[in-house]
């Protein structure tokens, strides 16, 4: 055998984001000539990102590599796995890979961004696999809080790699069958060199329970609230939920209303495609709600999060054009909170009871994700060498590596991975051999990534304590002052409660201007700071606040 | 009997904050020529106010009536009850009655503001009663998560009304006795008017458990964990809960570091009054923790929910000067998140999960409220014939209202209140008569009031989209540009990465400053809005953003 032969195969899991960051999941796998990426999602702006929209992956090592990369494979149809697709896609025109209704959803959105024509999409069924240069990925059926989730079996030339995406073990689904455990159970037989699996639960004992759970919640409210409209708030890609619900609906003689643009969209699609099924007229169109008494109507919308702008949150405040909430209302969560979301859905329950509406939250959801019981199960099955949790917070993946641990894995191949950490995995050995660049980047309105760090930070300080800009002009040869010094503030404090303030505050400006005048500063620079300083001192001293002080200096 | 005597007697119930808002709880009682407060609590700004420190209540009814105002009465010492008092008595400084912790920390707060020895004080023990004008106030023993938390039967010539202020029912408490069920029943027997309730917990079934529980959980958790420190995060004010962890840390043969500013306070007050014993040498100095190894020390710390500065988060993020985070660290959070902080918390919890911690945070605390069959034990024993429900977001008073109904309160004799309503109750009739200014008012820095909607919405505007300063001189009389137009951003853009942008805009406002001139357009406040439609048209179009736009013209 030759040198070459009878070296050993290394392939590189590299995520490019969605580690220090829930969302914006996107992983690299490299070996040789070729690149495979998988999934491509956006994450929501934290709160100090102010005034950012979206925040997407850092692609620098796929557009360094850019002819090696073969594609992109989706795992399902959450914004965290395909929302940065159409930035991306702009930059790097690669071909896109999914199943049925994860390809319908991903079609809506290149649609919206006028990049249908341009990219190459592929469906894959569940069971079937495709080549991209020397990798073969196989599409594996899961369960998830969306239809057509789908697990990979990626085989490498180093070995097979299991990513399982997100995904619960469900036996009894709404809709398709269960999890394919039996393919995982052979993929394992196999020997499978790494597992990538689903961590967010890992910290929840025990199992998920069913999605159809949920169905019989819902009957049971739907009986016992016949007297009003029931309005169920969900999310929109749960298109089992909204299937369930509409059961509900047609079960107790209701008809159904959906509402809010995401929950149109994808119900539109589902229904297109048969993932969601219904008599004709149960579903009819806002405008003929009128034609039936409220116990005869069903709204499905969106606002489950309490997003301010979103369908239910504009009911409860009185905003929505067509719906008024009124005291005979049911309104059902179907949902829990995000965390970080908890306040501002308590601010919709609580607008909504104000109006008298009745409020039901709790038991009326379950999880998409694997608990830990499911978790142990997976590696059962796929018995891997390395375990790369991966989805979840850091203290997910932590908690997930202890289980893998308790499962057999090696506790030196455990890896918890940061963003951009690329991990050398071969039959014999696996480590992080490298590090690439893997930042958030920041979209804002058209801009992508011209907000950065010092933006942010400018945003912050104008957000706590406003500003004061001062203006003033000089003579040029001179120097002296021909206009001002002028102060104008804004988001700093109302002005009329602050007259004598802001009247001390410039003639401090003055006499400082004047002292640099009597001392022939002219720097400009040093002007400025000496203006920034003497304001800055006596606000603090006056009223214990720092606004942004911006001197600026004309000259004529 | 004369007609005067004949006038059936009735009582004001003003509340003059704290129902829109959780937190700055203050309600006036008022009849003939007397008024007395109970409780002056301050509350947290909401994410939308940002830059404001403080929320605190208006107090325009009590200045407008200060000759009626007779004193506050405190229930408890959490911020919620007791954080506006300073800012409240530099404005009406009338006496202050509590229980005796209480004082101790309120006598703190004042001794901040320099306060102490202008305000009356006085303490009052359970069971006492004291007379104000036309009312008389008993002070009832009740359990909370702060020790020395009272209830209020307050006789008025109207009837007897029962504020329980924040309380639970534990059977077995850390400290003292049990709430004193038996006097809220003598108080019923007697025929009560209203009773107002504390509703926090009152969407949950069942009993709050008993403080003791977490005691036995923390037993647990020090026995094992027994090779390293123990560190736990908890709210300082609760007292009980320390001497719990204390009470751990003595048994597995630990010391003790308080750490966090208001720790050391509250621990320094309860330790000199004796609600907190351990044995002498338990409770070390940080500076001697060096003498002691690991598994010999426990740390009692602040920011348990996450607060950015305090001190776990500070340890968390490597920022404590004394404390680094290591792998053998034992870290628990004996606190649950309150609304609005569970992404701050998860924060902290992934930080210490990088350092290698092992962090707690489950099953390791328990509520200081009422769940929904101890209120209805309190309506049981208390018998009112008014509700009005207290504490809580409008859906847990909501939910006591239903509860309220159940225990036989007349549907029209249950009053959910907002801020400013004023509730005037007599034996025969109860109804909202009238409303008094109830707004909040900010303090930011030294500033209490003089940031209003209009800054705050100015800073909302910064804080998204950032500004451009427009600045232009112009010629007196003939109204030439003598220099600029120039543009100053901040937040706005990277301006590196949009030169091309800037230099465009500046354009645009030359050429509308010119059409001005040409136009004979002199009019300031007219030259400035068509430099903001043109710049803000322009920068909507190509970048979608708003940004605020500030024209400034100096004439020279």
């Amino acid at each position: 055998m030759s040198k070459v032969e009878d070296a050993e195969k290394k392939v590189k899991v590299i995520p490019l984001g969605g580690l220090e960051k829930i969302g914006m999941n996107i992983t690299a796998f490299e070996c040789d000539d070729s690149i495979i990426v998988v999934d491509c999602g956006l994450s929501f702006p934290d709160d100090e990102m102010l005034g950012i929209d979206l925040v997407i992956p850092d692609i620098t090592y796929l557009k360094d590599n850019i002819d090696k990369v073969k594609g992109f494979i989706i795992t399902h149809a959450h914004e965290d796995h395909i929302g940065a697709l159409p930035y991306v896609l702009k930059e790097i025109n690669v071909p896109v890979y999914s199943t049925k209704l994860t390809g319908a959803i991903i079609d809506n959105k290149l649609k919206e961004h006028d990049l249908l024509k341009r990219t190459k999409r592929k469906v894959i069924k569940y069971g079937h696999a495709i080549n991209l240069g020397c990798f073969r990925i196989e599409f594996i059926r899961t369960n998830h809080s969306i239809a057509d989730s789908a697990a990979l079996a990626i085989y490498t030339p180093a070995g097979i790699i299991v990513h399982t995406g997100d995904f619960k073990i469900d036996y009894t689904p709404v809709f398709g069958s269960t999890i394919d455990l039996p393919r995982f159970a052979e993929i394992g037989k196999k020997g499978v060199l790494a597992l990538m699996c689903d961590s967010t639960n890992a910290m929840r004992d025990g199992y998920t329970q069913s999605e159809k759970t949920v169905g019989t919640t819902l009957d049971g409210i739907f009986a016992d609230n016949t007297s009003g409209r029931i309005i169920v708030a969900t999310f929109a890609s749960n298109v089992d939920r909204v299937q369930q619900i509409i059961n509900s609906a047609q079960k107790y003689g209701r008809r159904v209303v959906i509402e809010g643009r995401s929950m149109v969209n994808i119900v539109n699609v589902a229904q297109e495609l048969g993932y969601i099924k219904c008599k004709e007229n149960t579903i009819i169109d806002i405008e003929q709600m009128g034609n039936y008494p409220d116990d005869q109507i069903t709204i499905i919308t969106t606002g489950s999060q309490g997003e301010s702008m979103a369908a239910l949150s504009r009911m409860a405040s009185s905003i929505h054009r067509k719906i008024q909430i009124i005291p005979t209302d049911t309104v059902i969560f179907s949902s829990s909170p995000i965390p970080g979301n908890e306040k501002q859905v308590f601010k919709v329950i609580n607008e909504l009871s104000i109006k008298g509406a009745k409020v039901i939250f709790q038991d009326t959801h379950v999880s998409g994700h694997a608990c830990a019981e499911e978790i142990k199960l997976m590696y059962t099955l796929v018995r891997p060498k390395y375990a790369i949790p991966v989805h979840g917070e850091f203290r997910h993946r932590m908690r997930q590596g202890e289980l893998a641990r308790s499962m057999g894995v090696d506790k030196e191949n455990v890896f918890i991975l940061a963003s951009g950490d690329v991990l050398e995995l071969s039959e014999s050995s696996g480590a992080i051999v490298d590090k690439v660049p893997a930042s958030e980047v920041y979209v804002d309105g058209l801009g992508v990534g011209d907000v950065g760090n010092i933006v942010l930070r400018d945003r912050q300080h104008l957000s706590e304590n406003g500003l004061l800009i001062v203006v003033v002009t000089f003579e040029k040869h001179t120097n002296q002052i021909l206009a001002g010094p002028d102060i104008v503030s804004r988001g700093f404090v109302y002005v009329r409660e602050a007259e004598d303030l802001m009247e001390e505050a410039k003639s401090i400006v003055y006499d400082a201007l004047q002292r640099c005048i009597d001392n022939n500063i002219t720097d400009w620079s040093k002007i400025k700071n000496i203006v920034r300083d003497v304001l800055s001192e006596f606000l603090w001293k006056q009223i214990k606040r720092s606004p942004m002080i911006l001197p600026i200096i004309m000259e004529v």
